[in-house]
């Protein structure tokens, strides 16, 4: 009777739990670290893997690693387990250095060659008890561990003879944050900036740390926290005094802070008269304020700059080289040990050369007069971070230096937060290509894995995150997140590997419901590409916010603003001719490469009108004309959303409602959008080609000029 | 045994769910409805009171009031009664109206006079059982009743043997939202516009929902979705549709929709060549949009209209009056029951009269002019929403027009959301101000609950809401948010007993720390006022985003946008004199009230240099001089933080840590910012006044000059 009412107790204290529970459940906060119970089925045998911690050393990266397994633990087990000195019960989990215990350090792991970040986790026996060691040659190497060693608990992988060695094959793993000091982020559709200027340095958020938690669980280890388009007011020391305190919170997870530099700073904020790379007030200057930073940020990691582009200050102001103007910034940040990114993204208000290739031309002959903390950064492709590009011609070409690529996370020319593309397939598309620099094999992965003696290897990505409860404006946006930090640890890892553990640390481990999310993932972008830009066309969005359509537009001021420079569609084809006989954007590609690209026989069909002008009649290796296959293409693209939607609508059973319902609506939101770029398109390129449809190919309900009318004032994103 | 393993069993799930609890608890999304048990001591009192739920009547209101129910009842009393169609055990929860059960009517209960949204809650038999009834003469009414019944649960009131009867005194309780169409929030603190026009009307974010929740438990009926400034999109058919979707959700919470119109519409998006009110053609123009606004939304409130005022359109560009220009507005919103409601918040570009003086000149003639179905909105003090303003002269003196009072939830002149500034006191003591209009005793609360005959009353508080997870930037900003409900309920509420209320809400149950954190309340928006501007100083912010002190700011391209034009400091004195001698401002209040200001004698010390110019030297009645008390009233603001500081560190073992840190920064910046007020505001005055600090008093520890040259760049909340 007494057992019975005390039951009755615990019931409605449960039931109140729950109740909390359900009112804050499952809105997307926790990303990938739920941390959710995991059920019969595993319940038993992890919790006799998790019954003690036993740290090694007391650093604010081992206390971060035990509050993680505090915390995954609870969640995933209910319970947290006791923390010793020493393993002195079977189910022990020992993580930590050689150098901060002896006892890791005698059982010899394989540690060489793991460098700072990599780890082991292994199943051994510590004083006669069954233990797991998670160990490492840095505290951050256990950090990195430790959210392994969870994971493997949130994708349902045993532990029992775990045997885990990994380490990571770039040095740099960035996330490139466009974030403006008034917290408005360009391209951004996750709401405001997460650094919230106006309370720093004196409130720092928790929301700050569970931003480096979710990073370092996936090996991110820089955070470039303002724009590229850089206000030099953030070199300020108002709010450098801001930076450091972020950098404080970031350090424990192993995460170094960068800012993004305005090359005309000296002028701007320094009274300088010039920001010539060569004048030794410029370098004065530099060297002081670098010194001022690292005052305040011991381990401040770098600038990132975007010079004499789309506007913005540089050296060729002055008639100096991007060269020029790196060493310099290089040799004030060099007795720090910090580094200079330097972005390759230019093309020149003057130059009228094919916009694909003027990055090439400018950056090749730099090759080699880069100071030895100098990287460059080079989009994925040549131009800007289309749903579909070819690999950028400068992989391979700058064998003496070294190159990071930069990807965009956040989804400007994919349909921003509302569309469903996972970009993991995209991004391991370009790392697995071939460049055939260095004979073949040199795929874009290896080109990254190379550090040219330096050691600097990297891969930065174009944050999509923001303020909003679920940081990315979509659950599968967080998705893009997650790969772009597993594919920075490993450019040769698998999109779907990635995206199978990222679903089932996100949805759940059922398998049925697993397959089907992987599955609509790993199709989605190329549903994208199909319905915004099929066949290698690109740059076919609207003006300025690039949400929707215009393929239309030809009134820009500069000419390569405009669609119709990249579609070049008329009465007779469409197609940018990049072969020989064109701009011969194909040169810099390596021979091997140029003639599978330039040659109509040998072109993928994925990448004709990037480099082929061709008629609309032209027949197509299948068959069909080009005209038939891009009508075909817009349809499969809109069939392939309608598909998602019926796949997702069957998943309602398996899915708590919040999530499901937003889902559901954002599908109806692209499947929306996709039939209006279809539409639009067609109604477009029929006005050139006067080609009727193929049978069984609707027309457009619409004429072009309705289409042409559709305006999207107060997109979010835009640039200011 | 078996029950041992079964408990541990529970033990577990409950440690997870508590986890669970943990990572999500307590920052700040639930407000005031926090719903957490209610511990031992009330736990059996209430349980008996709760045992079962009896609705009457399944209208979606009834619905939501069920669901709060059980909500609320689930997370104070750990569990949910049943539901059942008619009392069947004691504790039962009976709610509805008359006319939808029979059992309520049969109570008799005295509805009578309670209009639509009172209601009676009250302790009776039925049926031979122990009951509550909430009832109403509508089902929003019942809605009201039941948040009422949990608030009694949330601030540890007996439910045995209540007996409440209650109905609001004003007729429109409505928020401003100052929210741009790209989501910025004009004087917004808290993020982002919660509206996310991009995703709407495909997705009703659960937000929207718990927003309207939290509106409806202290009585907001009315929401204007976006800025007074007002983009004239907001009435195309895209964004109507958008509207609409938020008025669907809002609906079962008794929350009616309202629109700003811009008043140049018919121009800026109807092709006409015209917006002049007597024109037919404008006059049809917004028929017919009046027309479609209600096909979409049957139950739209009507349009709020800022015109003629800080560079927006109105009637007067086409020589017709304020009333002119209203009442063609309401003729076409007529029909469908909507109305007008339109600022007197003018002042004008030409104008050289005293700006406090511009709004009554203009709307005093119009008294009588006005449509039945338009209110003049009108802002507590005759400037703009100062720290303190005497009570805006128009109160009284319009008295055939239904006045709605406008006040500013948002702190744009009050620190923004990183001080404490609690405003009930504020609006209180407005409300509490004798008008003297029609006698002793017509307080600007008595003005506002007479409708003068249309039925039309209100107060509007322009919003602090945002998406920032707290919803308004902080904890004690939602204080502001729940005190505007309540004084908008009842005009004549204890600005204490609210803040009592909402602190046992927000905070918990314990009385030491219940008193303490009411008394920082109650004495913080007087902090303020004495640290920011005291003694009826006014308007000395900085300019734009009016974040911290200006007052030697003179540059400004209008007179009255300078801070000198209301401190009017020179060497020989300070203040604006609004006496007969001066600009006669006091003549527009009423006799009595005009004697009161008008003569140093009378003049309330608070308000002293807002209607008089006084020699620094001047002897106060205190026996201080002008300049000591001056100086004093600075320091005394500073201290108060100080004091406030100490207290918070008290508080630290009652309440939760992110919480409590977070405000312990807040303060940090709030005392920081209050120093800087007090030393600039010193140090630009004794540059003037030449005098001592008096003896106990610091000098500013830098000169004018440092205090003139600190800018905040990219302060939030700015106009765009």
């Amino acid at each position: 009777m007494r057992v019975e009412r005390f039951m009755s107790g615990l019931a409605l204290i449960l039931l109140a739990l729950v109740g909390a529970g359900v009112a804050h459940a499952e809105d997307g906060y926790a990303l990938w670290l739920r941390y959710r119970p995991v059920g019969q089925t595993w319940d038993a045998r992890y919790t006799a893997a998790a019954t003690q911690l036993v740290p090694a050393g007391g650093s604010a990266t081992i206390t971060a690693a035990t509050s993680e397994l505090n915390r995954g633990l609870r969640g995933m087990l209910g319970a947290v387990p006791g923390q010793a000195a020493s393993v002195s019960r079977d189910g022990a989990i020992l993580y930590g250095t050689p150098a901060n215990s002896r006892v890791i350090a005698a059982l010899d792991l394989p540690l060489k060659g793991l460098g700072n970040d990599g780890f082991v986790i292994r199943s051994v026996r510590v004083n006669g008890h069954r233990a797991t060691v998670i160990a490492a040659n840095s505290d951050v190497g256990v950090l990195y561990g430790v959210f392994r060693f969870l994971e493997r608990m949130e994708t349902r992988e045993p532990l029992a003879g775990v045997d885990v060695r990994d380490a990571p094959k770039l040095k740099l793993r960035m996330l490139n944050h466009w974030d403006n000091l008034d917290r408005h982020v360009e391209r951004g559709y996750a709401g405001l900036s997460l650094w919230d200027w106006f309370t720093l340095p004196e409130w720092k958020a928790p929301r700050y740390t569970d931003y480096a938690r979710a990073n370092a669980s996936i090996g991110i280890n820089g955070t470039v926290l303002n724009n590229v388009n850089a206000n030099p007011d953030i070199l300020r020391p108002r709010f450098l005094k801001k930076v450091a305190a972020l950098a404080d919170v970031f350090r424990p997870y192993g995460i170094h802070v960068y800012l993004s530099a305005n090359f005309g700073a000296p002028v701007a904020i320094g009274g300088l008269k010039t920001a010539d790379p060569l004048d030794p007030k410029v370098q004065a200057w530099w060297k002081a304020k670098a010194d001022e930073i690292y005052r305040l940020i011991p381990d401040f990691g770098g600038f990132l700059v975007k010079a004499n582009s789309e506007g913005q200050p540089g050296p060729q102001d002055y008639h100096r080289t991007h060269a020029q103007g790196a060493n310099m910034l290089a040799a004030a940040l060099k007795p720090h040990g910090g580094i200079v990114i330097w972005r390759a993204f230019v093309y020149s208000a003057q130059n009228s050369e094919d916009r694909a290739k003027q990055a090439y031309s400018e950056f090749k002959p730099l090759d080699g007069k880069f100071a030895d903390n100098v990287m460059v950064q080079v989009k994925n492709g040549p131009i800007d971070f289309q749903p579909r590009e070819p690999f950028h011609p400068l992989f391979g070409a700058m064998p003496h230096t070294p190159l990071m690529m930069e990807v965009e996370i956040t989804k400007e020319y994919l349909g921003f937060n509302t569309h469903l593309a996972y970009l993991g397939t995209m991004w391991a598309e370009v790392l697995d290509t071939d460049t055939w620099q260095h004979g073949q094999g040199t795929t874009v992965a290896r080109v990254l894995e190379d550090g040219k003696g330096t050691g600097l290897t990297g891969m930065a990505g174009v944050s999509n995150i923001g303020n909003d409860r679920d940081w990315t404006g979509s659950e599968f946006d967080q998705a893009n997140w997650y790969a772009f930090g597993r594919l920075a640890w490993n450019p040769q890892g698998s999109a779907e590997a990635i995206a199978r553990d990222w679903t089932k640390m996100t949805w759940g481990e059922n398998p049925q419901m697993v397959d089907a999310i992987v599955g609509m993932m790993m199709e989605s972008r190329e549903a994208v590409v199909n319905y915004m830009t099929p066949l290698g066309l690109a740059h076919q969005m609207a003006t300025g916010h690039h949400h929707g359509p215009g393929p239309w537009v030809h009134n820009l001021s500069r000419p390569e603003w405009n669609p119709v420079y990249y579609n070049r569609a008329d009465a007779n084809g469409i197609g940018f001719d990049r072969s020989a006989t064109g701009s011969d954007a194909i040169a810099q590609y390596a021979p091997h490469v140029a003639a599978l690209f330039g040659s109509l026989n040998t072109v993928p069909d994925k990448d004709l009108l990037w480099f082929h002008h061709v008629p609309w009649t032209y027949r197509m290796r299948s068959g069909q004309t080009l005209w038939d296959s891009l009508i075909d293409h817009y349809d499969k693209g809109v069939a392939t959303v309608a598909q998602m939607q019926r796949t997702w609508a069957l998943l309602k059973p398996y899915i708590d409602k919040q999530r499901f319902d937003e889902e559901t609506a954002f599908m109806e939101i692209q499947h929306h959008d996709a039939l209006w770029w279809r539409n639009a398109s067609i109604a477009y390129f029929q006005s050139l080609s006067k080609l009727p449809l193929p049978a069984g190919h609707a027309e457009p309900p619409h004429d072009l000029r309705y289409y042409e009318a559709i305006k999207t004032p107060y997109a979010p994103g835009q640039a200011e």
